[in-house]
């Protein structure tokens, strides 16, 4: 290196480009809704690709979606790149940073690589990754998981929306469904910014995070079956209420996740059916997201949900299908790659500490091929998946110095000519 | 009268009839799918016009969209019209006999009367109500509520479903917005056929049951907002979860009404947001149906109802609206329309028992301004509200037999051409 004062990003030009960003499916409460594929998505998508050749980046689109926009390094032979990014679809009614934030930062880091005039010796990518959210096509983080190998790309491309709309039908209806078989292309490392989601951050009163890993996740759809019939004229003793099922289920894993330490328990999303005032619902189908930082605890806290479910359809009457349809276990990031971080948060000079991400990641599936380090930022009150999550912009410059001076760090600095 | 022999009506002809309609709207487990003023409902009312005309009735239709096919009678001077029926809209997932047999038996009645060459003193009408069901608009029964008085015309055209529709809007689409005012339309004399809708009258080996009256209803809309978060990183201490709240609010409300004799609570149609499988709900919104034979019982458990929603609330840190959208006392039906049908039961020979309706019905509104009775008959396994809802060929032809022979003894038999 030629130099050891800290990279500086312009933080004006970041936050400017995330408002920007966020005005694509705004909602009235100021947050975002983007699902995955969709039309905002679509216009998402089109305005990084606007940003990417600003910067004078090529571009290549796997067949996941997947789009990698690529600033070519100097080195001579060939290099992988050292890439970074996150995903722009959103919750149903999401925030303005969870997801941008880890795409616009990486091009905020090719924007002050020109500033400066760096040329780098491996190429650097920002890399938008498709359907991280889950929350239109489950499971989450599919377009990454492809990638790496996780799943198999005819796995990818058949996942459905509720209304059976497949991840392969929206890809070719918005142009996405690129050529590049996913995960051919290799990566030298792979750094992802992202606000913590959570409120431990903001507790310690720390700018930074160094992720260390991501606890195990479960998850599981749950289908309850009882009998239809008239809420008027059905005595209580002959009822087969698929509803009071369920809502037994719900409360018992509430109180289950509430009884074991660092564990988490949520259920999402519930439809039942008829869905009339008037009649006993005679099916629900349910959700449940199930995490915990041990594979261990995981695994006994599941097998001891199955059992309570079908004790409580037993009692009622019930029928219930328990289908686990996503299993990621406890990850480790990889060592090198956060002692990057480390080193990089040292030289700014910012305050930081070790977490475990309750979240998964775009980075928790490409560290399976590649060595991959987190940076998290806090998010006021710890509130994500929600429309007034909300960071602060000296937390994101905060965030991004890291980024770009950890990117810098791998992709070798060999080449200056001015500053900003 | 000039015959002590009871009235036949036609078995089959009634029987094609009810599968004729049945058509309309079917679903692929055997029920019918014709939510209130849908297209469907629009062809179950065409249907019903075209057999109206085939027995040479005159048609008025009123603004709540309900229709008026009138037989006239033969008697000097002006005489109201001994009147029955019922509605053709069904629930989401609901049954042939739910509604329509009601008015397919008056369609009947009027065949039987042409059959036998019959004329009467007063005109008989047969009746469709706008909008029974409430599953699709709430409340239910908005048309015969509008006619009897207990709603005002401007809340009935007002009522819209989950997506912003009102009623007004769909009866002018369908053609169905009327002239006359809803009520002008006097009435001699209300009669209803109807499936019973639970298991009363097949356990005690009955054919027909004589109704003296229906239980008190009311319909809550209840909202809990807590807090939307991401599933993963909230921790459990932290979480304001709306669906964990609904869901103990469900419970105890089924818990609730098995401790109370002959009270039924049922939620029948959920709504959860942002409904995504990794976000903790911030809103869910809930119908309760609460019922009870006797006013006194319904209104304390109502309080005690609202007192426990508070208090879990309270607990969860959570927000809860509770709004009371319906309220209907326990009715007595008209002691000499039900002597009637007594009567009518006897000279047929059929077997038969008091009943007290637990569903509410179009009966029970008009009978708030003239005098009504209702006739019940089994349905398998007391199961109604379901596609799979069904009543014998033999019990229809009994219960239509009855309302025949009861209307011919209000209408008054003058004279007579013929026999079948």
């Amino acid at each position: 290196m030629t130099n050891e004062a800290p990279l500086k990003i312009n933080k004006e030009r970041l936050w400017s480009s995330i408002l920007r960003m966020a005005e694509i499916g705004a909602t009235a409460k100021g947050g975002c809704r983007r699902l995955a594929l969709s039309d905002e998505d679509a216009d998402a998508r089109k305005l990084f690709l606007t940003w990417a050749a600003e910067v004078g980046c090529s571009i290549k689109i796997d067949s996941m979606g997947n789009i990698f926009a690529r600033r070519e390094g100097i080195g001579s032979g060939s290099h992988a790149p050292v890439a970074t990014g996150s995903h722009l679809d959103t919750q149903p009614s999401g925030g303005k940073f969870d997801g941008p934030l880890g795409v616009i930062c990486g091009i905020e880091v090719l924007r002050t690589l020109d500033d400066y005039g760096i040329k780098t010796e491996k190429p650097i990518e920002v890399v938008v990754w498709t359907n991280e959210e889950g929350s239109r096509f489950a499971p989450a983080m599919v377009g990454s998981g492809v990638f790496s190998g996780i799943y198999d790309l005819e796995y990818g491309l058949s996942r459905t929306d509720r209304s059976g709309i497949t991840i392969q039908n929206e890809l070719e209806r918005l142009g996405y469904l690129g050529s590049e078989k996913p995960g051919q292309h290799k990566l030298d490392c792979f750094f992802e910014v992202h606000i913590e989601q959570g409120p431990i951050l903001e507790a310690n009163e720390k700018t930074i995070g160094v992720v260390t890993g991501s606890q195990a996740q479960r998850w599981y759809e749950v289908t309850v079956s009882g009998q239809e019939a008239h809420a008027g004229t059905t005595p209580m003793d002959r009822r087969h209420d698929a509803l009071v099922g369920a809502a037994q289920i719900i409360s018992y894993l509430d109180d289950l996740a509430r009884s074991i330490s660092g564990s988490r328990a949520t259920v999402g999303m519930v439809e039942v059916s008829p869905n009339s005032r008037n009649t006993i619902p005679g099916h629900v189908f349910f959700t449940m997201d199930i995490r915990h930082p041990e594979d261990k605890v995981i695994a006994d806290m599941t097998s001891e949900i199955k059992e309570t479910i079908a004790t409580i359809a037993a009692d009622l009457k019930l029928n219930t299908e328990v289908s686990e349809i996503w299993e990621a276990p406890a990850l480790k990031f990889d060592y090198s790659a956060t002692q990057t971080i480390r080193e990089a948060i040292d030289n700014l000079g910012l305050s930081h500490m070790e977490i475990v991400s309750g979240a998964g990641h775009d980075a928790c599936q490409v560290a399976h091929i590649v060595p991959t380090a987190m940076i998290f930022i806090p998010c006021a009150d710890g509130i994500s998946h929600n429309e007034i999550e909300s960071a602060s912009i000296s937390d994101v410059e905060a965030g991004c110095n890291v980024l770009a001076n950890s990117m810098l760090r791998h992709a070798v600095r060999i080449e200056e000519t001015g500053g900003p």
